[in-house]
């Protein structure tokens, strides 16, 4: 008995499909048979059929039909292009390589699972190329087994500071491949302790196993790197990086661990960051830092991410100028151009931290010849800790579509980077995850949907949401029609029914500090972390405006002019960038006031709306899936309820004003 | 070399009483010469004239001169009474019992220590009788070394889950009998884990040991008790007190606990309060429960040490109706008289918890037919984590010089915890202990006046605070008069002065929630746990008058109606009772509003002023006290600084009154 839930690899029994002729050959061209993932994909294919349909598929292989066809696009390691086309006899699975083969499996297989019609969907062709180069999951992970704003349970990669390679390690690699992810951090950007000692010795082994068992998957193994290495592990006194003796035991470190550890991908690095050290220590630069592990690591093929999370996080509430909203983009600017190639900016999606609403870093189309990387986080921290159901692609895919205006077309997130806005060959998008050793992975079995979404997002820009929950739910929950769109509509408005009943307007922060659960109004107003509201009695928001901190001059114009004019700011970001009398009207025509009060109320309704839907699916679908969830909105409506009425009392008492349509406020 | 400071008992040299020839010879009178107080009184009256002065006294035992004088007093366990007169060639101390050998020798030792002349200090004779019959330290030690809000440390009797007995245990029972504590609570009132285990065969041989010791020096053992022992260690299925198994159980237990550890003085129980097990489980009374305890142990002299704090802690901010302040007298009054004559109703000085300014409980002097014990905190939870410097002793002078009007005389809560008042044998007072393994066992070597402070209060209720102040610091720090004068200078003030730069007029909960440290205005105000302001932009208070929660009327007259009308009640208590506007004028002829300004702003620079007061003494004394005190300081002014602005801040944000005096507010 497994300890754990086979998700979207569960290949349960299916019904569609049963009598698709093709699907008893295959022919796999392009890659090398003798390939690991090639191997891997076959037995895929094999278990996966005769699992859903009962089918024992004969495997053939050839020349590619058609190679020319097959481009490397802008893979970094080799081509992932894959193309099925439906011949008369079998069902073919064409790519430069085995990553590409893998994934035109699992295209197939979760088209049966999905039970769409195998005939319909490959009649064409279909020819498929990931979107993003580095597709990636960061794990926070600590080695004592803790997990970092985790909320499923502990680590499944670390027990007692021990690496820990069992059967479900192999599923994991299985799962997230699945869905196109091709690299994976596998411990805490803040690296202490046992985990500085990942790159010695007394982990090698175990690395050397893991990243195999990855590798056999087509991803790539990276870590997280203490950029004090030099003088917590190496003895030095220094980790400046432009010492020569830095740069030796460097050197003589990088050479030391991609011999031993051959799938390394490379190394993300949080430096000069909440305490982190980092080349500022030494008067450096960040640019000073990444280059020289960069140039180090290149003989390797080895890359370093950089993570743009550098800000003064000893602020005072009493200081109005400075802004950690600024941070990111005057930290990293100036020094555009100077990043070495396989240097990549790693740029969080907002310049605050993962809050249900920011808006998108400037840094993302202000930087134009630096690598650049988008980090979300699926780890639910100020989004629910996957107890509130917050499916997030739909806010991901706000993030891609924004206008940067950084050139005249293919000037969004999105194709920034995918590297067709400025031809950049490492880039991509990484996720903060969400996983644990708990038995469903995620927690809340509904937070898997954001462990899915996110790898078919990353891979198929172009999907919905829409269709990413669909294909979520039929491959793990039922195939139901019924069933799956009330879980669908469950999914689908449940970050906006999130975002009404917790921090309005784009303000947020309205957390309990330190566990960043649950609603404190003031949590945040006075500490040191640069995360004021600044309401009296008067009004409240944030002067980021050219008269107040400057930060909306960040963005390319027509941005900057949009973010600094109240009249034509966004509703849903206006107290981001400007501080408003409770009385302002809004473009919905409501005041800033009443707007908090409607949301609030709404928010918490239609989160017990939620929820009764839920209910109804009692019977309808797996007991063990209905009781999770049924548990988790449970508890969401208690934390729904408790943030309506405090956001609502906590602006009834300050600003006096009355709700127009005369609702309890406590 | 000691790892622990002397403290009072480190008995330097001293000038003063060098030429006094009658410290040559003490005649001791009255108690057996074999008892082992008596040896040990003996030793520390040798040890310390020769260390303060060089002098090695004869001894010389005798009759009681007038034993007919030396009454029994109330004590429990023996008289505590002495008598110190001079004769021509001898000094001479009488008493009946070896504790009242012990404190007159710790009398002299004191008047040596603080250079007072010996000739006029006993010239007339003097006679003293403790004023409270128990006078205990109640230690939240938990047995894995930490100390539930414990600012000095980890436990000095607990390493790992054994009981440690060394050297220092020996001096903690000298250090703290010199100041006439006769009463110890070794473990947390959360009695959990190990802890429930003291009462078994894995504790008892340590226990013994301990005992002995503090036996040694007057003082009685006491433990706490896990309510819910005959479940967690009896194997029981039940602790409901009227159980005939349950009765059963306890009688067995009991008699091995005494037989085992033969100088047990009894038990302190936390019953049916913040979780713990108690009689309400079972649909039984708090008399239920403590009569049932009583009436086993009362064979064994023992007592029972029932906790008043019973309260709901699930309470929700939006219930204005249900006041945790009222809990106490709601659940104990009803069944005044109950209790039988063994048990102790202790009861927190205040209605809430050991805010820097609280009314007295009304069940100290509600209570009229129970035993009463008053039970405060030297352990600086909410007044400042021995960072802060805050004297205690003038808030317990005020405590206990309240009058409750409980009779036409004799009726301050003195009065009634002494037995005067209903002449009641098993009474006292009891303070949450403040030490730890800290060198200097108190964490800030001022807080060490607290330790000292409360004991000698207990037992001479009639010292002023700065007598004792100023005794603490002779024994302590230094004999130099201008030193002295400047640190009482600092110690006097300072609760007044914490009070004034936290929580404004008796409203108390501003602070941090779950560590108690610094300021959140918010902090607790739409928490579970009945701590609320009600702040609104209008006003803020708490109605507890009879239109309100009605707690104002659990008072006697005519405290009930002083504290139910705004305007006949004291100006520092007034928005515990009442919720006024901002504009509302106080008996100063301050509004609300500016009182809060004012004294914020004041109490931040005169914490200044302190720590300005305290550099001067660089290099006038010892290095070592010097620079802890320093440090704390630098703490504290961050701290008050913090409270000051934020307080300010957010009372200037939601009321929109300006100050005054137009100074900064942020």
């Amino acid at each position: 008995m497994k300890t754990y839930a086979d998700l979207w690899i569960g290949y349960k029994e299916r019904k569609a499909n049963r009598d698709c002729t093709q699907l008893g050959k295959f022919y796999l061209s392009g890659a090398d048979k003798a390939d690991k993932i090639v191997k891997n994909a076959v037995e895929e294919l094999k278990t996966g059929l005769k699992a859903m349909l009962d089918v024992e598929p004969k495997i053939v292989f050839g020349e590619a039909a058609a190679p020319e066809e097959i481009t490397n696009g802008k893979a970094i390691l080799d081509s992932e292009e894959y193309r099925i086309s439906l011949r008369e006899d079998c069902v073919a699975i064409e790519s430069k390589s085995g990553a590409g083969i893998l994934y035109g499996v699992f295209d197939v297989l979760r088209t049966v699972a999905c039970e769409k019609e195998i005939g319909k969907t490959y009649a064409a062709g279909k020819r498929v190329r990931p979107a993003n180069p580095l597709r990636m999951l960061d794990h926070w992970d600590n080695m004592d087994g803790s997990i970092e704003r985790g909320y499923s349970g502990e680590s499944f990669f670390y027990v007692n500071n021990e690496i820990v390679i069992n059967e479900r390690t192999r599923d994991y690699a299985r799962m997230i491949a699945a869905v196109g992810i091709n690299g994976v951090v596998i411990n805490n950007v803040n690296v202490k302790q046992a985990a500085s000692y990942m790159i010695t010795d007394r982990y090698f082994d175990k690395l050397t196993e893991l990243g195999e068992i990855f590798a056999g998957y087509g991803i790539r193994l990276f870590l997280s790197l203490n950029y004090a290495s030099t003088i917590e592990i190496g003895g030095l006194d220094s980790a400046d990086p432009l010492d020569e003796n830095v740069i030796a035991w460097w050197k003589d470190k990088m050479a030391e661990v991609f011999r031993r550890i051959p799938t390394l991908g490379g190394f993300l690095v949080k430096a000069d960051s909440e305490g982190r050290p980092g080349p500022f220590t030494y008067g450096r630069t960040q640019v000073d830092g990444a280059n020289m592990l960069a140039d180090i690591v290149k003989e390797y093929n080895g890359i370093i991410i950089w993570r743009c999370f550098v800000y003064n996080c000893r602020q005072d509430w009493r200081d109005k100028k400075t802004d950690r909203a600024r941070a990111g983009y005057d930290n990293f600017m100036p020094m555009d151009g100077d990043y070495h190639d396989n240097v990549i900016l790693q740029i969080k999606n907002g310049p605050m931290d993962f809050q249900i609403r920011e808006p998108i870093s400037p840094l993302l189309g202000g930087l134009k010849k630096t690598n650049q990387m988008l980090e979300v986080q699926i780890a639910q921290e100020y989004t629910g800790h996957q107890i509130d159901v917050c499916y997030l692609i739909p806010e991901f895919k706000e993030i891609l579509g924004f206008k940067t205006y950084c050139k005249e077309s293919d000037d969004t997130v999105a194709d920034i980077i995918s590297g067709n806005t400025f031809e950049n060959r490492y880039c991509g998008i990484a996720a903060v995850t969400n996983t644990g050793n708990d038995f469903n992975w995620t927690g809340n079995y509904l937070a898997g949907a954001n462990l899915y979404g996110f790898g078919r997002l990353a891979f198929g820009t172009g999907l919905s949401s829409k269709e990413i929950a669909e294909e979520f739910v039929r491959m793990t929950i039922s195939q139901d029609k019924e069933v799956v769109d009330q879980i669908v509509n469950i999914l689908l408005p449940s970050r906006e029914i999130y975002e009404r009943y917790t921090s309005p307007l784009g303000i947020g922060w309205m957390v309990q500090p330190a566990t960043h659960y649950g609603c404190s109004v003031d949590g945040y107003e006075y500490d040191r972390w640069g995360t004021y509201h600044r309401a009296d009695h008067l009004g409240i928001g944030v002067d980021r405006t050219d008269k107040g901190t400057g930060y909306a001059l960040q963005y390319n114009e027509p941005n900057a002019s949009m973010y600094n004019d109240p009249e034509k700011c966004p509703d849903e970001l206006v107290l981001f960038f400007h501080h408003l009398p409770y009385t302002h009207k809004l473009h919905s025509g409501k005041t800033v006031i009443q707007h908090i009060y409607d949301t609030h109320f709404e928010g918490y309704e239609e989160a017990r709306q939620l929820a009764k839907e839920w209910y109804q699916l009692k019977g309808k679908i797996d007991d063990v899936i209905f009781e999770n969830v049924s548990e988790r909105f449970e508890r969401q409506l208690i934390n729904a309820r408790e943030w309506c009425d405090q956001v609502n009392s906590y602006f009834f008492r300050k600003s006096g004003i009355p709700d127009e349509k005369g609702r309890q406020i406590w």
